[in-house]
């Protein structure tokens, strides 16, 4: 339970938290913050047939607003107590279709700095049913976020 | 208005089309196709303060929405009648804060190939009083599309 | 011949110069600098067989050596007199094999900030016999880099 | 010991040795192929001034070199007897000058796939003289391969 990251902030998780809430997106596609630990962050996702494509997956823009946000608190979770966090890039690599009950975001923070900070995340489709399948690696992303600090 | 690439599939526009209308996340988030050529598509969406993140942006993820599947789209143009298009990566730079009353994706195909596209998007901002500014690019995208042939 | 940008440097040219010149693996490659305006370099590298991959085509990451330095300097050009540059990310599509016998890097700002800059480079490769074809794009960077000031 | 992959050539170890020895560029900058096992490949760079970028840490695009082919040599482990693996793209993430005095490119794959595969690299910097410091992770890739079959 142990993370290799010390935050700056002992609040660091009310912070994220707050900040969350506050992504009126995340209520509009039905995710929820699962996890939050120094520099890791989780987020799930129910499948709603509101949020496919043509193939009735998940569209990989939307597994991307919840794989940026992930990456993106890991981040801010370490970020002093005043600073905002913006993300500057990120690339996604999809691995599979997005089929599942629900999707994991599991964002990682794989290199810290007062400015620049680099993160990755793993999205993870899961199944009510285990009979439909294991959790399953579906895409990965790495992102650049930058604090901004007044 | 001509373009670089010639379509194999003379019904290209209406390919796009019903497809486009297959995407159940366009109508989610009010997207709209707004032009379709050989190569080439564009897609509009209104700003709503449902689809931001905690500072009353664009979430950088629906930005992806629409960006990927212009690249999709542009690169779905070119393939033959019989072919289904994937996205297999893509990587976004922000320039910008997404800010403004609507947002124009424009997707371009860099290199058409058999199996695999390159395609390219921008992202512009545009408002509607030109006292609120110019349309702006405030993100790029980077993508590469699959074909896949039965 | 103008540009967009306004160097705030009116040196730029031979800050870009001597710092090219420090690159000692651009003497290694046998790569030099074809031109600099502000916002956008070229770097030329002629074919060697010593530069090669399994394929005897130029390897991807010789690709990336004109290719990233080409947006750095691009960068570099517009950044104030005491400000290093260094790279963040890049990406690399590639579009073709890259034969020819020389390959040329174009590199361009797309968004100046003052910490963060993005820019692209394309990859044109080029022949001395037209018989061999005309100038070809075989890939293209995108690229963040940053400003360190002391 | 064991791998999670199956390779499909008994003999991929060989093919992968006997394809690295063809890259003219690993001879060129003194890179030579560490470890090869099913879906993972190391390859190792020591230092030399030649390949330095304008402050004396490795060039971005030399680690690009050692990064992309131990992504492709994982990925070709995998590949049947007689497939060719080519790259499409790869992004990479510098987290810190590429200082030390050897540079080990560690490829995994992440998804195998009959056409495209998915892998990722870290680049470790190591010196001789541990009071230099621990081995320290530098850069990151994520790379998409394809095979190509007769």
């Amino acid at each position: 339970m142990s993370s290799q990251f010390d935050p700056r902030d002992p609040d660091y998780e009310s912070r994220v938290t707050q900040s969350f809430a506050e992504q009126a997106i995340m209520r509009t596609i039905g995710a929820s913050l699962a996890a939050v630990k120094p520099g890791r962050v989780e987020i799930v996702l129910p499948y709603d047939s509101s949020l496919t494509q043509q193939d009735g997956f998940l569209h990989a823009g939307v597994s991307a607003i919840i794989m940026d946000s992930a990456c993106g608190y890991a981040a801010f979770s370490l970020m002093p107590v005043d600073a905002r966090v913006l993300t500057i890039e990120f690339k996604i690599n999809l691995l599979a279709p997005a089929a599942g009950n629900r999707f994991r975001a599991v964002g990682k923070v794989r290199k810290p700095g007062r400015s620049v900070t680099v993160a990755e995340a793993e999205l993870i489709a899961e199944n009510d049913d285990e009979h439909d399948g294991e959790p399953r690696l579906i895409a990965t992303m790495s992102a650049t976020l930058m604090a901004i600090t007044p």
